[in-house]
């Protein structure tokens, strides 16, 4: 109800109506002082350039009519700021700025602005955004991937993210977010892992092994113990080996772990990358040795990448349906800033879709 | 000077400061009304729960003693909202979203927020941004790409950037923003070109293909006289085609041109995508027709899209320094911010690096 109110309010209002019965605006104050109505705003905002006696003419009427400019007195009557914070690891990286973008676009309609930061996934970088965001009284806080992703995490930061959710309109984009109370939106990885198994199942691949992630990622852990479970009532060969410690869901983690696979015979007719940036650097490394692709080996991933970015991996691979994903991520929070009453945990999860590309038959 | 007087109040402070010495903060207030300062910070900003009675209570302290939080009473003091506007086609592209990761890592240094916007290189939308971030009185302004890379504008258009410098700080990344008189940062793409084709001279090509771009933009138009020039220098053969009218900068310029191009005998020994995209592609469709990358056909680009990605494109490219860029537009902005005076309307142009890659001998 209040963002309605707010969307009513476009024109220039001021705080004192007591003394005029139609609101002054900016285009009154430069009439009357005889200059632009951009002369009147650098005066009032002190930025760009104009004479110290036409501002203080400027200054002088503005006190006169008690005249604010609309955003900053909506902003003090109402308290909100329309400005909404949002927290990835690495806007470089395709997963993240594909959510990104189709939640700005979702939030800019209905009038909010998006403030994107990076974590660079470290823990103290996260936690003074978080500050920052509160201290610049954000509407409403986004956070993907960067510590929510851990499977183990301290009691400090637990706590950390259930004040900050209590206190500002909250949505995280990870797997489990019940740890933190907290409302999210995140894709069925389950969902997922079984469109694609059951797909390579079908087409004849019997034998399964996933890259590139480490069992202290949820995003990680959670789609091996899927793999496990489905290749278990899929009859099919399952093998899960983070290959590569230090190095997880990126190109080095996939292209490094196929050339240790290929050390020995290969015993998978389908390597997985646990997204797509391990997918493409482990076909690379397949490529590279001389292996044909799908013929000797497939592979496939998680996350599309390659759609968002006009860029084709040529893997095929699990898609989060980004369209959908962003826009729930912003009517989720939405929703949340609009109740003004103590936060619904809800979980939302969104059904993945699969994209078949070349690296398999 | 002001930046330097707004970083040393980080604690709370109080409008009206001649009933006290000592400036009132959250804690007392919270003290007082015996809650925490997160309950406080709930009754102040309407957001999150308290129950009613709590609520009045705690405003009837805050009116006592005329306490305000530190971020708004610093805004209304100052006039500065210590945010930026940072405007990209699409956070989608490897290029704004490299150049705006190392952007953001300066500005939140800085104590800066900065809120991406994406205008699809939409004409109205760009429009509607510009308007809502003057709106949202942001201090600054950062664009990208879109409409100030067209050649031909509207007077409506030049004159409608120019009345925004004049009342924002503002730096644009295009190519011959003296058009509108403002501060610019891109790179030396004459510098760029040159680089490129010196080196493939070097390994003996002498005949260069450029294609993916349109006249109608400068990224494109500038590089093509740049490659003519040279060409001439070096004694090599140039030949520019923009071979898909509607298709430019994406990898399907790049492989439904190079599909074209293969229809004929190629009269090229290097193919040069206007960018990596379209080199790319360029190089996919010569893949699938069979040739050997580089044995038969070499391919080269620009941006260098496949570092800031840790996705390797594989292609020879021309790279604009996205650490160096990201920085000097966050300098060439702050210097802006903290002037106070007429814009002044320097071009800087950033020295690019050659990256080599598997694509050339």
């Amino acid at each position: 109800m209040q963002d309605k109110s707010w969307d009513e309010r476009d024109g220039e209002v001021r705080l004192d109506e007591q003394a005029r019965t139609k609101p002054i605006t900016i285009y009154d104050i430069a009439k009357e002082a005889g200059v632009s109505s951009a002369t009147v705003s650098r005066a009032i905002s002190g930025k760009g350039y104009i004479s110290e006696n036409k501002k203080l003419q400027i200054l002088d009427l503005v006190e006169k009519y008690n005249f604010r400019p609309n955003t900053f007195a909506q902003n003090l009557k109402s308290g909100f700021t329309k400005t909404i914070g949002f927290i990835v690891p690495h806007i470089g990286n395709m997963y993240f700025a594909s959510v990104y973008y189709e939640f700005e676009k979702w939030a800019s309609s209905h009038g909010y602005m998006t403030i994107l930061l990076n974590s660079k996934g470290d823990y103290e970088v996260e936690s003074k955004l978080l500050y920052s965001l509160k201290e610049k009284r954000v509407d409403g806080i986004v956070m993907m991937g960067g510590r929510m992703d851990a499977v183990e995490l301290s009691d400090d930061y637990i706590r950390e993210i259930s004040e900050i959710k209590d206190l500002i309109p909250f949505v995280s984009c990870a797997a489990k977010s019940e740890r933190f109370g907290c409302a999210s939106v995140y894709t069925d990885d389950g969902k997922g892992v079984e469109l694609l198994m059951t797909h390579l199942k079908s087409k004849g691949y019997n034998s399964f092994y996933m890259i590139g992630g480490g069992d202290e990622f949820y995003p990680a852990y959670l789609k091996k113990k899927y793999a496990l479970e489905i290749g278990k009532k899929l009859d099919m060969k399952v093998n899960v080996n983070w290959l590569t410690p230090g190095m997880h869901f990126d190109y080095r983690a996939g292209y490094n772990g196929m050339k240790m696979l290929l050390e020995k015979p290969l015993e998978a007719d389908v390597i997985c990358g646990v997204n797509d940036y391990v997918a493409v650097g482990a076909r690379d490394a397949a490529l590279e040795a001389g292996l044909r692709v799908p013929e000797d080996i497939a592979f496939v991933g998680f996350d599309d990448i390659g759609i968002g970015t006009v860029l084709p991996t040529h893997i095929t691979s699990v898609s989060p349906c980004y369209d959908i994903f962003g826009k729930k991520v912003f009517t989720s929070l939405h929703k949340i800033m609009q109740d003004n009453k103590p936060q619904d945990m809800k979980t939302t999860l969104i059904r993945p879709e699969l994209k078949l590309h070349e690296s398999t038959k």
